[in-house]
């Protein structure tokens, strides 16, 4: 942001982040499909990563656009779990994705950041860049549940 | 929507429509593994569908978003091309979904509907079905561009 | 919609949406000042109208976007009461607008449609008309609250 | 953002900057009443403040939320004049508002920031502040056009 940015602190769960790093299939098959690994987990943020393979191309040569948007629904839910109480849930309820550039090939780089953390919704933006240019940005809403 | 409701009107190309009906693997291998169909396409409306399966559920039972978003993204874009001139383009530049109802079994209908067309512009809304009750609505822009 | 459309029911509070079509004032100066007035209210839809007027016009001689973002963001929050449970609140926690022609002059209508209501969220959508087109289109969300 | 963050470079437009700065009542009337001030334009940025007062709350003693979607749509067309070319024009074509907090009374800052320009399309965000928090936060996108 310009000029000032106000931050927002968080209580940060380690635990809960190390095992969200470490657990690859923790989203299920689609998850493993993608390929999507996370890099880093800190106090409301989260770097997750990708490899663009040919699966993942339209016949154009282009990553589909919906790789894109899995990648950042995920990153929406994810980041929210070592800040919240434990127990509780983090559902992405809503979210607006702008895609700026063509993917075709290299590693996509995801950066999640809360930027609004209430008692039971978070507003959560991410960066997606690949080749070192930004290629998507996203804005989203996550409903936080109580434990069922 | 209530009261009045204002139609654009299309010039409908039947024969893109009828190659993108067909076209199963035309949107790549993701496409495959996703399983999308497209179930019909008329004059700025087009609809497609996909069975809910375990691969594509969280291991927690819901269906992960990344695929309805990816779902989204897909309807967005092709429901323009029978709809504008042949040889141009549709991206998908931008789109806002909301995720209303979990989704853990059958099949997932998805109704995409052209609000407004311009020469370079196209906002398109979708609804999303999935056993009986709507699960998912988006709004996206769409750009149309020229032949490369 | 094309082909199918699922709409949800309502429990239509008759006399909330009376005093809300004659309260003309209710929603303050900012209101009497854009000239905001309710024309219809039903279970789940509500239309809105303003007359265009130079003072809402920018030096180059279109309307001001954020009067047609003001006027959605009114029409989200307000369809809602007669829906919801008599004390309820309901506020808009976000939304999305796609603005795809300037207005210059005559009447603009709102159309506000929910699409979906929960115990918690509403999500609705609205179209804007103005001569005859389709000038703007949003998609939102309601939090429902209970009485403070 | 986390971890790394790419940043546009603009081509800035002093003198436009200058004028913009100055030009009070370059918006309209709407502008005039709703007293949106710009206190800083620098590449890619912008900061623009208004004052909460009696008018532009609601019965309740809450600030309309349309007066921030109207501040944020000014917002996002004009922190993009000083970095496009002399002539062009920067309209805003959609956005997406969060709104995290009531705001009631104090001073409301914008701060916009161009996270993406290409030839045609910006990517702007927008962080809005009262009293000290983040109460809304904004992203969209700007068509920029040829001179008519």
């Amino acid at each position: 942001m310009s000029a000032r940015e106000i931050k927002p602190t968080f209580e940060f769960d380690q635990e809960i982040a190390a095992s969200l790093k470490k657990a690859r299939g923790s989203a299920g098959a689609l998850h493993e499909y993608l390929g999507f690994k996370t890099v880093e987990l800190g106090p409301g943020t989260m770097q997750c990563q990708f490899e663009v393979r040919d699966e993942l191309l339209t016949p154009i040569g282009n990553m589909h656009g919906g790789v894109i948007s899995a990648f950042c629904d995920h990153l929406l839910g994810t980041v929210c779990y070592p800040v919240i109480k434990k127990g509780q849930w983090a559902a992405t309820t809503e979210f607006k994705i702008n895609l700026t550039r063509p993917v075709t090939q290299g590693a996509v780089d995801g950066y999640a950041n809360i930027v609004s953390l209430g008692r039971t919704q978070a507003v959560v933006r991410i960066d997606v860049h690949n080749e070192g240019r930004i290629c998507a940005m996203a804005q989203g809403t996550v409903t936080i549940m109580a434990p069922r």
